[in-house]
């Protein structure tokens, strides 16, 4: 023992590529899960020394084993543990005490096992010390270039599991086998990868760190059960994004049932779904909707290729499918336009078409399918300056001639730096196979070929973390529930302004008031015992001087008929008119953190699930796709002839929430401002109502 | 020739099941298009009569060849016609003399392409006389069950094409093909299956007609570009429901690009998609919203097993799949609910756990994938009462034993009605076939297990056509756009109301009218010659007894300063207020007919997207789902304690929009009420304006 923690990389250096692996509780039964590990080392060619551990067995595989880790001759640089629940806190242990560098536990029973289950993994954290951990409940790790495979998947038993440069983490070890299999079967070549199961120790973060800094890995993709620490998430996507590597995600527990399956399952942490879907947007990660996609898209993005539009070409022999896949296009915001004179002229010729080849998808059963025609047409369409990706679908003649249409895009990719992809329409898997292996993502459903060129349009430039405004918090802040002038106050403090109002008494004082405001007034009831001011009939509207002092002395009168202690006054507020309505809050998700959220405002609004969240930090940037991501929007810059509205100062508002809650950090648990009245060009925003809430 | 058009009937039963086959224009070299059918004929072991006509050859695949079609010993019951597009309808004029029933043209070049193929076209079909055609630029049909294969198909070329339930209707030859290869390496078995082409003659709505009726038939499943006869298809699929047949659909043609795509391909005509979602609902046809779903609905729907509620129950050995099938039904609307105190205590018994067995997915990990125990626990679920279908889930551990997981469900799905599918996690297309053939759904989708159960509840309750009411149209409808006064006048007839109004033309009136009514009014030109009064100045609301005599002088003044011609008046009308605005109206989809639309009214609705669309006829049932779609509706019915509206109100008037609709008919190019103000229960609707178009 060293006394200090062993470094996050240098832990997963030894995890996946150790020197020496020990292999505690070892099978000499291959077909048993602790007879795995040792058997698939073994098979798939691991160069270092395998230790197998095992007070029964004096020889597994044709290794000696070993009756304990005390027995060993050095300190393994990795072990796997694949003792049950109840025993493994003992290895762990005696490997720590060694100085093994990392150790993966793969029995479940822990942190996602209740009561009983978290004590044993607190155990097992603690016999760790200054070791670092895979798991538990995790299926462990692999290489698949240097062929280490610290695992027990069964996908392992695969002869014929291509490398490549996607590298995965996923909390799920079921599906890192599952994704493990459907890509070989594809030939689609991972590079690394891991389950993190219950990280008690090492989690998606640490990996994506990792792979974001090694050489093998171009693509980062990730299967999320529920991320544990935010901060880590998103620091260490920033430093993929900074490495180049695209980073795509499959989150489960979408839905109710998913999230109660998906805690049971590795005792992952539940969140809104839609708070991670801001979280991966401000990342600048990409989602992955369906399952297939988050094989689909890495497939593309690993051939570091890039759409600069959105133009796609389709090439085919067989019309059905070139409109299938048109339509998918166009059906995701892709274009799929006629071709432009110089192109439709050079494929006039090559086709010698009686008519000139404007359309698109070009279908070139008319010219037949030969290997010169195919080859060249794909060349032209590639070389065109209005056209940014091409789809070279493979019909049913091909599976005769495969090589006809696999040379074409060999040879267009070659000479062009555009996407390009086949679509291969009837049930071919060789063809998607031997595509795939030699570098060209290959599709059997057209939506994907969709997926696969949205994925590839650059994502938004990264942005560093907003800088947090040297924003003093105000002096005297009481705890609980604000009042409507105490929140307005705080809001002030951060730049929010509100409709112009004053806190009254008596009627008299309303009158004048009212008077001074001139035109209309709100009245409201100001008092901490009445949280819902309406409710009680605390609020009065379109009042003008001549009405607000008996309209005061009557609600005061219903207030106390209520039984209602007395207010610490009442409100008197200019009436706005004339402006957007928006509900501006601060909100807090249980595992995820503050939030900003921006909402179309009113009841209409409101039936309109007609809102946009970010986490905290906020950019001038994501208050702006804030603004945008709104229907209601639309009418901000003067539809149909209407007014603009003061789009700026709703960012500034925007901007002042976020600060706000950065400012006051964990004291503020919610702040709410509903109606914020985004007011005609010029004229700014103004809260008409407020809430907070300080702890 | 008969000198009777051969009936539809008689015509596809001789290209299903012909005694005797025409092959014109076959050649000796198997490889090429022209030698596959006859090739394919004999290899799929047809047991009637093949004659190879072409005069240069004297045998082809060891069957004597004839010259020519006189030179056939009789009238072959079916043919297929391999020539071009140039001298096709030599050989169609020369079978149809002869007295065939049907012939299959394969050639393109016709109406697909331009003026030039439109008059190829029209010649082949009068060429054809009696004799029924399909195609042309077909890739022709097939019978999987007596191996009769009148087709070009390179599908063909497979050895183990498995016979099935789901019969195919498909206007792409292509699709046909890439559906018949992907369904067979799925195990999923096609009973017939035929691609209608440019449908110069036997379109989609015959196929589904003849399917409906067709013993080997369970299931049909239609692949559209372009449906050419609205009524022959509400016709052909309200036979088949009436047989019981559900009728599975994907249409391609969803986005601008790919409707540009189908209409090259097969000519097919366009059409707005959401009316062809109208379409489908109101025949109660199932949409396949992917391309893969066009397979995996019809693999569920051919079992007969049907969801009696939205409880799903899931049996697994891996937790990452468990909770990714979980998530995928929660997202689809499918509850994954914990088990009830019965089965999660037979459940506890049979896994041998220490805790209820009360989670749901069910993982079997602890217990091991053992025969028994997965077979009991299949059952078990099934036999819930509180579980509508079961998912089990066949993992990385079922590669070595798959019989394992297929015996289970085989075992279930003996024992209980209820549906049942599979899930397959890692890559084995072996395991999914298996299952497939076993009868049992197999999946490798997450997405397409939901897709699956969804598919597999109730549809609607097929509803007879709408009677027609034997509304009179009103005399004396003059042709063009009629004014408000007459249009209202004419909503009158057909039983919408409007608010009360007036037609005046002095200030004097108006005046008069405004104190009839009492409260604000709203003052508005009459005008053939403006078609869009506030654009001219010529709408005043707000207006009350004294003030709209003013108001009349002052926009007739305005309205002359402009040179507008005379109006014919002003209409003072009752100002509503109290109501919901809505927007109703009828229009027409230039290839799918007229249609009704209901949306939420004013500015900030149009913004949201909210509407409803029906093609007539309109039932009742049609009118309550389209208010019931609009996000607007749930004010309807007292949102957070507003008030209710007059819900029955608004059916009735979606009810005399379409009878009016009717009545009218082609006469009725459009029609609208915007707004059309839905009051408080009981207090009925008002149309506040009304534009109606007469041819």
């Amino acid at each position: 023992m060293t006394g200090t923690k062993v470094e996050t990389a240098v832990a997963l250096g030894a995890l996946f590529a150790p020197r020496t692996v020990a292999v505690v509780g070892a099978s000499a039964d291959a077909t048993k899960t602790g007879g795995r590990p040792v058997a698939y080392l073994q098979k798939h060619g691991f160069g270092g020394a395998i230790w197998p551990i095992n007070p029964k067995a004096s020889e597994i595989g044709g290794l000696p084993c070993y009756p304990s880790v005390s027995a060993l001759p050095e300190a393994p640089d990795a072990a796997i543990v694949l003792l049950g629940a109840d025993r493994a806190h003992i290895a762990v242990r005696e490997l720590a005490e060694r100085g093994t560098k990392l150790a993966i536990v793969l029995a479940s029973g822990f942190g996602e096992a209740g009561e009983a289950g978290l004590e044993r993994q607190r155990l097992l954290r603690e016999a760790a010390g200054d070791m670092r951990i895979l798991g538990p409940n995790t299926i462990g790790a692999m290489d698949l270039h240097s062929r280490i495979v610290l695992s027990a998947s069964g996908a392992l038993e695969g002869e014929d599991l291509p490398a490549g440069g996607i590298s995965l983490a996923s909390q799920s070890g079921g599906i890192l086998g599952a994704l493990l299999s459907r890509a070989a079967a594809r030939g689609i070549g991972f590079a690394k990868l891991a389950s993190t199961g219950n990280e008690t120790d090492i989690d998606l973060a640490d990996l994506i760190e990792f792979y974001a800094q090694d050489a093998a890995t171009r693509v980062i993709t990730v299967y999320v059960e529920g991320i544990r620490s935010v901060e880590k998430f998103r620091a260490a996507t920033q430093i993929a994004r900074a490495a180049g590597k695209p980073v795509v995600v499959f989150k489960v527990g979408r839905s109710e049932f998913g999230a109660r399956a998906a805690v049971s399952h590795t005792g992952a942490m539940a969140g809104e779904d839609r708070v991670y879907d801001a979280l991966f947007r401000q990342c600048g990660v990409i989602r992955a909707e369906t399952f297939g996609d988050l094989l689909d898209i890495p497939a593309m993005l690993v051939t570091g290729r890039q759409m600069a539009g959105k133009r796609v070409a389709i090439l085919t022999s067989t019309g059905g499918a070139g409109s299938l896949v048109a339509d998918s296009c166009g059906m995701g915001g892709l274009e799929v336009p006629l071709l432009d004179d110089a192109t439709a002229a050079r494929l006039t010729d090559l086709l010698k078409a009686d008519e000139p080849m404007t359309g698109n998808p070009v279908d070139v059963t008319l010219a037949g399918v030969k290997p010169e025609i195919m080859t060249a047409s794909t060349e032209a369409l590639l070389a065109s300056d209005e056209v940014d990706g091409v789809v070279v679908i493979v019909g049913s003649s091909a599976l005769a001639q495969p090589e006809i249409a696999v040379q074409a895009i060999k040879s267009g990719a070659a000479q062009s730096g555009k996407p390009i992809i086949a679509y291969v329409s009837p049930h071919a898997p060789h063809i998607v196979r031997e595509l795939n292996l030699q570098g060209i993502p290959a599709y059997a459903a057209p939506e994907t070929c969709m997926v696969a060129f949205s994925a590839a349009m650059p994502v938004k430039a990264a942005v560093a973390d907003a800088p947090v405004a040297p924003h003093v918090a105000p002096a005297g802040l009481r705890k609980g529930t604000l009042n409507e002038v105490e929140a307005r106050e705080l809001f002030a403090h951060y730049g929010l302004k509100g409709a112009d109002q004053r806190l009254v008494q008596t009627a008299a004082e309303a009158e004048e008031v009212a008077r001074t405001f001139g035109g209309k007034v709100v009245l409201k009831v100001v008092s901490q015992a009445i949280p819902h001011k309406s409710d009680v009939g605390g609020v009065k509207v379109g009042l003008v001087a001549d009405t607000v002092g008996k309209a005061l002395d009557d609600m005061a009168e219903h207030l106390a008929a209520q039984d209602l202690p007395r207010p610490e006054g009442f409100l008197v507020q200019k009436m706005l008119t004339g402006g957007l309505e928006f509900i501006l809050g601060l909100r807090r998700d249980p595992q995820l953190g503050p939030l900003i959220l921006l909402g179309a405002g009113g009841v209409m609004a409101e039936i309109m699930d007609d809102s946009a969240i970010r986490l905290l930090p906020v950019t001038e940037e994501d208050a702006r796709e804030m603004v945008g991501e709104l229907r209601l929007s639309r009418l901000l810059t003067g539809y149909r002839g209407g007014a603009a509205y003061d789009v700026e100062a709703l960012v500034a508002a925007i901007l002042a929430m976020a600060r706000m809650g950065e400012s006051l950090g964990e004291r503020l648990s919610e702040a709410e401002i509903n109606p914020l009245f985004v007011m005609p060009a010029g004229e700014g925003v103004a809260a008409a109502d407020g809430l907070a809430v300080i702890d």
